[in-house]
């Protein structure tokens, strides 16, 4: 069962490792002591072990240095230790770069497999890799270096830019816009129908669904995540944004640059996000509403008023985080406050006897 | 990569563009004013552009409608206005239908691709279209103009009704009876085994799904949805009802006709839902719960009881949302209340003393 | 359209129908009365029909029993009926081995379909069924009796126990390890990333997600579910746990054994689940939380804190449902509260003035 595609996977994997000064290098980091002990692997401060670089970012890590395996830590400044360290201004970011070096190697090499189906009328890029079982309908765009992984779907009249991955059985329907370097993960769906149909008296009658999906530069979406199309213009996804899995978009959202939807979210239809939002795990906003740019909504939180708020919000339906613990705090005491209220009924009623 | 579904897609795809003579035919209204003005679009009240028709839902647009760039609008009555009309007693219903027009064309060809797999003993309608990368099992029925997108699976003894679509990689599980001109978007799962185990002291046993699924005409089933095989017996969904994307229904569920079940909603099992019902996003229903025709459940509440309630439903445990709404306004004044309770009660106090 | 999988289809399927005698050779259960009566389905007792056979649990079914038209029943002791009963310590448990008779036959030849991709270096054992359109990549070990359905995509380096089953349309990333006799439903997604960005002062940064998901033996995950691979390390679902459709499970939780994750239920990163635990529908734990073995959280509940509770948990944040039942009755009593109030406020103050 050979493959064009099987020239590169001959490899035999080896769990990388790297010296210190390799991964100081790669990172943009400053190192302090010994830079050529070699690193295995790179880890949270509680599971670090022998061998792997951890990184700092609660003080009460400090008094439990001498405790920790690892074998050197990134701070964001130099440390009273014999430990090496590598110096970076965001220990947290820095830890991320460092992980870059340890992921797995990409594995393809560009070509159409002949066991796809392309449709006529395409343009695909030279660079592009199409795996088996994919599928490029009509007149689509497909930038340098996309990859589409097996069982991915691609609809007639889509764009997908450069450096763009498709994780396998992915679906892209008709017309929709995808930016660059956008990463789908598997299973999730862009571009199906909007849910709009009006009873007409005897059945409903379903609105059809003529708008597109557009996804700017740098989105990454999760998996089995549905974004819908707009039933006329455009569901529109910003720059930078990042969707987890199983999350719901409904027809002509407008979510707006680098926000953050967590999973399982779910927006009804022509909902508006502004930028830099964060939308918790499970949470859902009404049809129609607006937030406002750097809105915080709490997990499973529901959003059905416009709220107008640049505070966290939490409940449901979702009010200020502070009010919704108060009101929390106090429905915990409601239960004895009943007590408390028939008491000073009797004992008001008593008094009036008097 | 030549393919039998390629001759009729050379087409050029042109913006469509209709006069408002054609737009009133085919919606079935009468105009007032010119009819030969030529239409590029059809938007809601706010968003229609220059040559677009758009339609009027609420009173406060009339006095908005000199501001409105629309060339023509849809209206229940004439309006005096110097706007051409189409006059249609639903305009929201209108306006699904002149937007029909503006839809995608289809394209596609009937015909069976070489590169899906039909197992034996089933019967195909000649009309129906077959996509690569499509399964279809044993001893399956499928209708009239039936299209099977690409990574559809339909699995042995389904049945799938005349004119129905299946988007691509929707999976349809043994035994599935589907009605006609029902509609199932990408990644829907239908089907697939109930979630039932029993305890038999050592782990969790399996409970057989020896079941199946049968959907009514008219249905249509969002993206990433699924719909769990009854236990014994049927899970069914019943005619013109409407599921959205990611929406969970369990094994042996219940769904009566033209219901609406909007986007995550999840069901447990054996739960009936009555006809014409509506459960917002992300609402759920215990398991073993009977709804009443016409119940209303808002978005992310959850029925835990029994309700017999005809009127809309709200919060966890679900209750009249009236009622809820009063709770919640008593809720926020909790915390206010508490300290008048404890002033109470040193007054009272005071009082005694005396 | 021959497929090497054809040979053994060609069976006309009959409904199954057994002897009392042969289904309680299956079970393992005593007969009493007459052994040789036809038996052609097994039913809930509300639900049976004649020739069926049914099962009691609940003892109200004791005094209906003469109305059942089922022709036999499951029964912990004998019972005083004229019916055949089988006698069996726990009904329900023989509920399930019974119906398992009356089970789908599997319909499969093992062989690797030629339409399938299997790149190098993988090894399979010759009992597998590959089916049309699945795709293995490098470096996999695939087990005795495993089947995987049309539209699976195994990712390199994937490990796949013996006598699993992987549903149409499920996605394995890479490094995944799947124990023995896994079932893995319908559109399923293992091993994608991790949701994990560090804002780097003008974006979100990716956290490459460089560990992965390892999966135990006799586990059972529904359609269209997602289990994130870890940042570094391993998500761990354990021996034994059930997970329903369209859960969430992220990056790096430790799931332990004989759990039950209901359908839609949503973990965020690095939760800790305890043996045993329960966790109903649309339910969520917050990150880094850890439950103790046999939690309980109710359907829809929320977990937002540490709870140390060994009692079923209910409720956003989920508290103690015994005290969130008192809550909420309260909650119900508190718009009459409000006016009780007000009138000891005005009798207080009257008071106060004389």
């Amino acid at each position: 069962m050979k493959s064009f595609l099987d020239d590169e996977t001959q490899v035999i994997l080896k769990d990388p490792m790297f010296t210190l000064s390799e991964i100081a290098k790669h990172m943009g980091a400053r190192v302090i002591g010994d830079d050529t002990i070699h690193i295995q692997g790179v880890s949270s401060f509680e599971t670090a072990q022998k061998n792997h670089l951890t990184f700092i970012t609660k003080p009460e890590y400090l008094n439990l240095l001498s405790t920790s395996h690892a074998a050197a830590i990134i701070v964001s400044s130099p440390l009273q230790t014999s430990k090496p360290q590598l110096v970076f201004q965001n220990p947290k970011l820095g830890f991320a770069k460092a992980l870059e070096l340890f992921d797995r190697p990409k594995e393809f090499k560009p070509g159409i497999d002949p066991r796809s189906w392309i449709e006529e009328h395409s343009t695909l890029d030279p660079s592009v890799t199409v795996y088996p079982f994919v599928t490029i309908r009509s007149r689509c765009n497909i930038g340098k270096n996309v990859i589409l992984y097996p069982g991915v779907y691609v609809g007639p009249d889509v764009v997908i830019g450069d450096d763009c991955i498709l994780f396998p059985n992915v679906t892209i329907l008709a017309s929709t816009q995808i930016g660059k370097r956008v990463l789908i993960h598997s299973g999730s769906i862009i571009g199906e129908d909007g849910f709009g149909y009006i009873w007409d008296g005897k059945q409903h009658y379903k609105v059809p669904q003529v708008g597109k999906v557009v996804i700017e530069d740098d989105v990454e979406i999760g998996a089995n995540a549905c974004i819908d199309r707009a039933t006329t213009g455009q569901t529109h996804i910003g720059m930078g944004t990042k969707i987890d899995n199983l999350v719901q978009v409904g027809h002509n959202n407008q979510i707006g640059k680098f926000c953050i939807l967590c999973g399982q979210v779910g927006l009804a239809g022509s909902v508006h996000i502004g930028d830099g939002s964060l939308l918790g795990g499970q949470s859902g906003v009404a049809d129609h509403l607006k937030l406002l740019p750097g809105s915080r909504v709490a997990a499973q939180s529901g959003v059905l008023l416009e709220l107008n708020e640049k505070e966290p919000v939490m409940g449901y339906p979702a009010v200020n985080a502070k009010q919704f613990f108060r009101m929390i705090a106090a429905l915990k005491k409601l239960p004895d406050l009943l007590k408390t209220i028939r008491r000073l009924e009797k004992e008001v009623e008593e008094l009036k006897r008097k």
